[in-house]
């Protein structure tokens, strides 16, 4: 009987733990075929009676412990309690236990890169072949053999060699006697080999972020990550975002070349860059995955990202590809596969699907919100039934962008804001310390990093506690009468602003541009909403830097998201990065994710009425009574404030032209 | 109603004739899908009475001539008869005639490349689609839109977009308004695009011979071959036959690549002298196939040839290839492909499928014998139901090596030769003209071209006329005794020559090179009978230039081939060549080749004894008695020499000797 799958059955006397293991149908793994060389069957036979199945295993039952584990042992370790199961003989009832890592299909949860757990099912597979060496009176040749032998000794028999195999085929399988090991993509092609055996094969799941590239190197047996690693998207000097380097492309003829060049250059330095972490040869990488936005795909793809600068944004193709590493310029094995994830639609890219893959909306139950916010927010709701995906043009300003004082996400931004709504005094933190601004060692804080600016998710922090303090009102106006109260509101032409920190404003503007891409995404939810015809959500997942450091309350309190228990409000960390890993560790996740994108419902937000409606409406911060019933029992949101109705509707206008 | 196909149908009024014919299931051809532009649709209105089908066929039955047929007739030409097919609209009942050259499915017969019919299903056609654009409601990408427009307008569903294509896709779409001329090769994959309408796609079929390389430029839409070109192998530089070329690899370490480098650069060059004879362009070429032995198969592929230069001469692969022309360096179109049709054997190349698919033994009534002589005689055997192949070793003497006065056939080599068996006096014929020497005008012949050395055809007709003067026994000696008579036979050390010409002998080592060489290759034919179960065949063809230069009233005489109707034995010309033409032109003809060879079985001469059994019986030349009952009846078979039998043995035994 075999633990943990409890599977058992008779099997002649004397047949290896691994062969008994096949014949019972048991997920053991093993590259080199029952050889005892790679060491990927370890098993512990369990000794005891087992009166509810009739065993009792005794350690008479199995063959001795032979030579060729104890050289496997000198070689590699094998704890005390494993044996080789295919050298371990079964002569008579026996209770095996097949650890997890000597299972094919084993499950691997990975805390540390948010990847919940992956069944690990990588595309290509190592297989250790004894090839019968020609003869006059077999003509075959010798692709055919192999072909032959992997029938025989690995049962897989749908097969094709891979015609740039076959060179290497034609001199490795000399150079060892016949025994070589090949790779073989999707049980289905042999696109590598090696003469004898040969044990490592690796891929690398990147995500090619506008400003980073993110990468992650993993073993493709065991799903072990084995490095990760990131870098700026050199592509910057191009143009800060998206919009500009298109924009470079447009003015300069040979614009899309230099920035694909670029991109391929950092990603194959990326690579080497892992491999050199994990002390790892970029020649044992077969398979690379990659996600990006529609532009970031576009370029690294070399093709044109002109169309998807302006309407109507069309993609080349919204569908996955594999094709060679080498068309890529990465300096991985030669029959290295880069899989690329589909992407939705010209302003939802394979980011967005990769994200899908790593959160599954579509499996969680009742109404599942995923937004990952950029320049753009992509945003995809699903009812387990459907699933919908739109983007919403936010802007950058959740970004720090287009704020008088904004900058990235950096050390010495500042990220988090109180307001004392007695007060009116700020304390702030900055990343890179945990140190509040009222604390005894913010000052040494501040002299180290600097507090040079407000990052996106201080911003809103800002605004959100400005708001709960009573110093702006629902249309977001700096109220001048609070400038009575405190020094900290000072008049800043015809508006007012507030002063947080030396140099460091909340301007009237600041406010209208976070007003205004809260105002884009929040519509752009709802309107998704609209189309599945639902009115609030079960649980909203935030994916990508600005989900990882946004505090949802505050989120909530500004209207940038629906209504939700805040239990049910997580970050997805980088779920992009984490969807590409998953496809390089599981291809079945591949065929889902192509799935789930093809039956996606596809909204446009430029050429839906309602979504104008929706943004109009949701200029204003949400009042205290509904919608935000569950947001009510967790903070103070203040009365409406006095802006008469009309003021109000002309200044929404004002702001919506602004908009477009 | 459609001549000749007599298919007929109801079909709405006002449908085109192009629709109708579609409708009715009439293969009518069209690449511009009715736009008026491709020409490929022309039809015939057969104006008449046809009471036996219920038909009255009028001019008033049909719509009148267009402006756009009156556009294509100024441009391109328009029989007064024909009408576009596409333009033509039917008002009531027509009789439609549909030339050959507007079907698909056109049958080519091709005298001067010998290729009988071949049914032109060129596995690369042409269509001009016209792609919806992009709009802001339509998410899907470039790719996916054309393959929508392949499904509407040319029922293509089941269809990929080549990843290489997309680039050119974004751009070429958008080049024409979105209307595109696509290559889809095998129905499936979108290959190559063009922006508007493109017409041309060709193909090249090459036959890589040891000596010479030899390529033909077809159109594939009509099948007609716009050029033929041959030139020499560049190789023949490195060693003169196959084994010295071998060779040459084993004693340099980049000998190999330097003979891959040559072959493909002649490849290349044989494409380019192609496209200028044609004045074609290369870009225009999407489809390559390749015959070849297996030696000069290895080496275009860049593949160690030393495996297929000792035992158990071991092949890469016994499949055929496909794959980019652009990985043989061929400049053609970047999405061009080169098709390799199968080896069979370590001995059997792809020139032999090439000879199979030409010849198609496998398809001619009764037992069929189908011989290539090179270096080496691949041979084929068949009776309609199973197909055997073997090679054997003749060695390079029918080619005229290893004969005193012995050259390739050239100008100037002495290739007829007759001999009088009263006064055993000569006549010969030359290479490169028709006059026979005691012909008048012969000796201004021998001025031009020389009279140099004797070609293979040459030495077999001077050996078989010896044999059938009397001047050599069957055992092959030449007979002292006639020296007595004629003072062209001449004391040579130990034993005697024949004079032929000035410094021109026939010696006796020349005659034992050519009975090694015949009985070897007899040996091999007998063998393949054995394993049939036949003892005699009913046809013979012999391919390859040998073939078409023999006499095979001699090649009987010498017991080159077995005994068969001489009306039966034929020349099957540049057989390889043609294959390779063939599979150009036919992708049917393609899997046919392949499923043939699978089936083939393969006979290793060098491991059955019965070889060595019947090749030692061969040595001699055959007697006038059985088993040459037919060809007594066109030749005078001398009677048996007076040598006795153990004589005779005990000479067998040697040169059976001197043959291994």
């Amino acid at each position: 009987m075999f633990t943990p799958s409890g599977r058992r059955g008779k099997v002649p006397v004397g047949s290896s733990v691994l062969n008994a293991a096949r014949m019972l149908g048991v997920d053991l793994d093993s590259v080199c075929g029952g050889r005892g060389i790679c060491g990927r069957c370890q098993v512990t036979p369990t000794m005891g009676d087992f009166p509810k199945h009739g065993i009792v295993s005794s350690a008479e039952n199995v063959s001795g412990f032979t030579d060729v584990e104890e050289r496997y042992r000198d070689r590699k370790g094998l704890a005390d309690d494993r044996r080789l199961g295919c050298m371990a003989l079964l002569e008579a009832d026996l209770v095996v236990d097949v650890p997890a890592e000597s299972q094919v299909h084993r499950q691997v949860v990975r805390k540390d890169v948010n990847l919940g757990s992956v069944d690990v099912d990588p595309v290509v597979r190592l297989h250790l072949v004894e090839i019968d060496p020609p003869s006059l009176d077999d003509p075959a040749g010798d692709a055919e053999r192999l072909l032959r032998a992997l029938a025989t000794q690995w049962n897989l028999t749908n097969v094709e060699v891979d015609r740039d195999v076959l060179a290497d085929l034609q001199r490795d399988a000399r150079a060892e006697g016949w025994s070589v090991t090949v790779a073989v993509r999707d049980d289905s092609m042999v696109c590598a080999v090696w003469p004898g055996y040969h044990e490592q094969v690796l891929g690398v799941a990147i995500d090619v972020g506008s400003t980073t590239v993110a990468g992650h190197l993993a073993d493709l047996r065991s799903g072990a990550v084995l490095a990760s690693a990131g870098r700026m998207n050199p592509q910057i000097r191009f143009g800060e975002d998206l919009m500009s380097r298109v924009s470079y492309v447009m003015m300069n003829p040979s614009g899309a070349e230099e920035l694909t060049t670029v991109i391929r250059r950092a990603l194959d330095e990326l690579i080497g860059e892992l491999v050199h972490a994990a002390a790892a040869e970029r020649r044992d990488i077969l398979e690379v995955t990659l996600v990006g936005n529609p532009i970031m795909h576009h370029l690294f793809l070399g093709w044109d990202p002109r169309p998807l600068g302006e309407a109507p944004f069309a993609l080349v193709t919204d569908r996955a590809l594999s094709l060679p590493t080498s068309d890529l310029d990465l300096d991985v094995h030669p029959a290295g596969r880069a899989y690329v994830l589909p992407c939705i639609a010209g302003h939802v890219g394979a980011d967005t699907a990769g994200a899908i893959l790593a959160d599954r909306p579509h499996l969680r139950p009742g109404v599942q919100l995923l937004v990952d916010v950029g320049t753009n927010a992509e945003i995809v709701l699903g009812d387990g039934d459907r699933l919908l995906a739109a983007s919403s043009p936010t802007g950058p300003a959740f970004e720090g962008a287009q704020i008088s004082s904004g900058q990235r996400a950096a050390p010495g931004a500042i990220e988090r804001v109180r307001i004392d709504p007695v007060t009116l005094e700020p304390r702030i933190r900055v990343i890179g310390s945990e140190a509040w601004s009222d604390d005894p060692g913010f000052e040494s804080v501040a002299a180290d990093l600097g507090v040079n600016g407000i990052c996106g998710s201080g911003i809103i922090e800002a605004v959100a506690e400005l708001f709960l303090a009573g110093v702006i009102d629902r249309d977001g106006v700096v109220a001048g009468a609070a400038a009575d109260r405190t020094n900290r509101v000072v008049a800043d032409g015809r508006t007012f602003s507030y002063r947080l920190w030396d140099g460091i404003h909340i301007t009237q503007n600041d406010i209208r541009a976070i007003q205004l891409a809260k105002a884009a995404l929040y519509a752009g939810v709802r309107l998704l909403m609209d189309h599945l015809g639902v009115d609030e959500v079960d649980g909203i997942r935030l994916a990508g830097a600005f989900g990882s450091h946004i505090d949802v309350k505050y989120a909530m309190t500004l209207g940038l998201i629906p209504d939700c228990d805040l239990g049910e409000v997580s970050s997805a960390g980088n779920a992009a990065g984490s969807g590409a890993l998953i496809a390089l560790l599981s291809g079945a996740s591949r065929r889902e994710v192509e799935e789930v994108v093809r039956k996606i419902e596809k909204i446009e937000t430029a050429t839906e009425p309602r979504f104008q409606e929706h943004f109009v409406e949701a200029m204003a911060i949400p009042h205290r009574s509904a919608p935000y019933a569950r947001l009510r029992t967790i903070v103070d949101i203040p009365e409406p404030s006095t802006t008469t109705t009309s003021q109000r509707r002309r200044r929404t206008r004002r702001t919506n032209q602004e908009a477009e």
